[in-house]
Formats: structure tokens, sequence, C-alpha cells
């Protein structure tokens, strides 16, 4: 029937529309989750925001592999930071979807103790790229640049606008 | 007929995915409606994102109800921050809902402006336990901990991670 | 037939939420793609965030069209900042869809490297007044005020309390 046929396509459409809006949801959820772990000591929980072989590139190092992730949150200077009591602030991304894959760009703030005030240790670029698994999105590649005036954080910011 | 039973089932689970959207969004548009309650001094306004009785449980002290929240933010401590230029800046936060009821852990941070820049001057973890009321999602308990290196603050935050 | 109109009915309704949702997602795009602009010294990208006679009122100073604000950003100010190393952090904020008109309010931080460590060297509330343009939601009017303590900043944020 014409009718119900109509009702199909418009359902399908909104399907997809609403399917769109849970992906961004869930990525954001994802983000969400990174503080909470490696602010918590939780390295295990952390590194399995990542896929098995997913890699974490920051201007310090990098890590391949949630082992090698977890292992990393287990050294001196993530160790250290806990002590003195730190937050990691990931913040407001854009996120671009592209079927099963997803990249967001943003930034992080270290934020560190300091005696009776806090300290903004570290500010970096986050470019996020991201795939769909069976349980949910998960990183495949995330890439973290300190914001030193350098090329390479701007490279990172540029690369999200088109 | 089939079709339409068909039909009704794929827009009654649509419905139902796009609640959930919506309690999503709504929860954040109250979180983010903290600052400019308290930073704009409107104590009635911040306090009303509570229920009546709701409880606001933090390092420094515990307040329930919401007199007895719009009353302390009518004490010195938040009147010097106003005094001085301060913001009250609410992070990404993990959220999770369940029926009525809702948790979402985050950050907050406290930047009070300090001569020439701004101090952050508290990092804490926020973790919001919600309600669905006739008039929107409130919040029932809220609990900050100072971030300091010690067990409170990590404990809510792990709490976050199922 | 009575059952296809109650269907065509609810299908309305949630077409309906879902524009909803996606304005409100879209919005925060378009505040998430400001920080990127600015701070890889995409000046053209940036001032495109406005429409082309868009204006941007600071406490510092006001620019009205986007080639003043792409002019305004390659100058001093903003190119000892990008040199040093900057971000600009924009928040969760409050945001209320009217049509095809929106306003957005919240906070963004100016981040500037200093040494070893960070600054936010300003902190201010921001008030974006956005139109629903045929490329997407744009901004119409974006005013930012110092949070220093005085009536200007405090008057932003009470405004967006209803």
């Amino acid at each position: 029937m014409t009718v119900d046929a109509d009702l199909v396509d418009r359902l399908e459409r909104l399907e997809r529309r609403v399917r769109a809006l849970e992906d961004e949801q869930e990525i954001y959820e994802l983000m969400a989750s990174y503080g909470p772990a490696v602010d918590s000591n939780s390295r295990e929980e952390a590194a399995r925001l990542w896929i098995s072989d997913g890699i974490y590139d920051v201007d310090v190092g990098e890590w391949r592999g949630q082992e090698a992730i977890a292992s990393m949150l287990g050294e001196d200077f993530h160790q250290t930071c806990l002590a003195s009591g730190c937050s990691h602030q990931v913040s407001l991304s854009k996120v671009a979807v592209d079927g099963d894959t997803a990249v967001a760009t943003g930034y992080m703030g270290l934020i560190v103790r300091d005696g009776e005030t806090f300290e903004l240790r570290r500010q970096t670029v986050q470019r996020w790229e991201l795939v769909r698994t069976e349980a949910g999105w998960r990183i495949a590649h995330r890439t973290g640049r300190l914001i030193d005036g350098g090329p390479e954080a701007r490279g990172l910011l540029a690369r999200a606008l088109d």
C-alpha cells in the first residue's frame, strides 16, 4: 500500500538519524570514561577503552596494545600524579562519524594538586580515531600532542576542520 | 495486519531509543545549569536543581534540603569567590540512566580570579545521583570530593566504571 | 484508516523530537569547532562560524562581520598566544532552541603555555546567539565577558536561567 510504503520509508530515515545520534552519544560516553578510569588508577579498565592492538601516541612516548597502555599507567609519571591528586579533563570535541569509524578532536588537560591549589601541568590536543566493535565504540589510534606553540598540536586541530 | 504490527513495533522501539537520548540530554542540561546559577548568585535557582529534600555532600560540609543549600551559597566562602569572580566548570560526565534514576560521574573545577590571571582553587570529583520528577530530572544526592590523592575521590570515580 | 492515522501522528511527533536532539547536537558541534579553528590559526574557518554580518562582542573589543573577526585573529594578542601555545576551552553550555534561533550560555577559558606549566589567562562567560541557516547553525551575535566579579558576566549567566 502507498501509505505503508511511505511510512516505512520515513521510519527507516528516522532510524538512521537516531543511530547517528546514538553514535555521537556513545563516543562522548567513551571519552568521558577515560578520566574516571585513569584517575582512579583503574589501569585495565582504561586500557580496555582501546581495541586490543590499539595505539596511544603521545609526544612523550608511544604505546601499542592494551597491555602496554596499562603498564605505562603503572609507571612513575602517572603514579606520581595520582599520589598528588590528578584529573584528566577531556573537552567538548568535534566528532565526525563515517560508517564504522569516527574521529573526535578536542583537548585534554592534566590537572595536578599543588599545595593549596591546582596546577594545569599539561594541555594537549587529542585526536581519537575510533572504530565500532561488537562491544561498542573503541579507540584504534589516539594521538596527543602538547600545546607548545609548535606545528604538531596545530596540525591535529587543523585536520578536524574538514 | 502484519505490516502494521511490525511498524508499530519498530516505532515503539524507536520511541524508547529517543527517550533514552532525551534523558541524557536533559541530564546534561541540568548539569550545565549549575554554573550559571551559582556564578550569578542565583541561590534559589541553584537550590531548585535539587529535589526539595535533596542532599549536597561535599568534603567541606553537608547540606540537606533546598533551603540549606541556598543558605550555604549565601555564606562567606561562596560570596568571597563571587566578589573576586568565579566560575564552576562541570566536565563531560559518564551518565548511566536506569528507569527513573540516573548517576552521572565527572569533575568540577572552581576557578577564581587572582590578579591578572585565574586560579584553579578546587578540583573535585562529582557524583550526581538524579531522579526523574514531573518537572524533569533533579538532583537527589550529589557528592563532591577534593582530588587530593586520597581514596575518597578515587572511590567515586571507580564506582562509575560499572 | 485509524491505525495509519495514529501511526503517522506518532511518527510526526518522533520526527520533531529527533529534530530537537539534532539541533542540540549541531549546536554543540559548532561550539566544539571554535577552539580547533582559532588554535590552529585557521582564521577564515573561525570567522565562518558566524553569519556574514555576525558580531563578536567581547569586553576587550567588538568586531562586526566575518572579515573583521578574521582580521582580529591575525593581530598581536591572538598571534602572541598562538606562539606560546594556546587553547580555547568551551564548556558544557545551557542551550535553548526556539524555532530557527537558539541561545547557548556557558564559559570559555583561554589557556596559554607559561614555561613548564599552563596558565589560565582569561575565563569568560559566553553567550552564543545562534541562527539556523541553509548551511547549518551559525553565530549571529556572540558576547564574551571576563569573570571579574562585576555585573556583566553575572548578568549574562542570569539571563540563561529562564
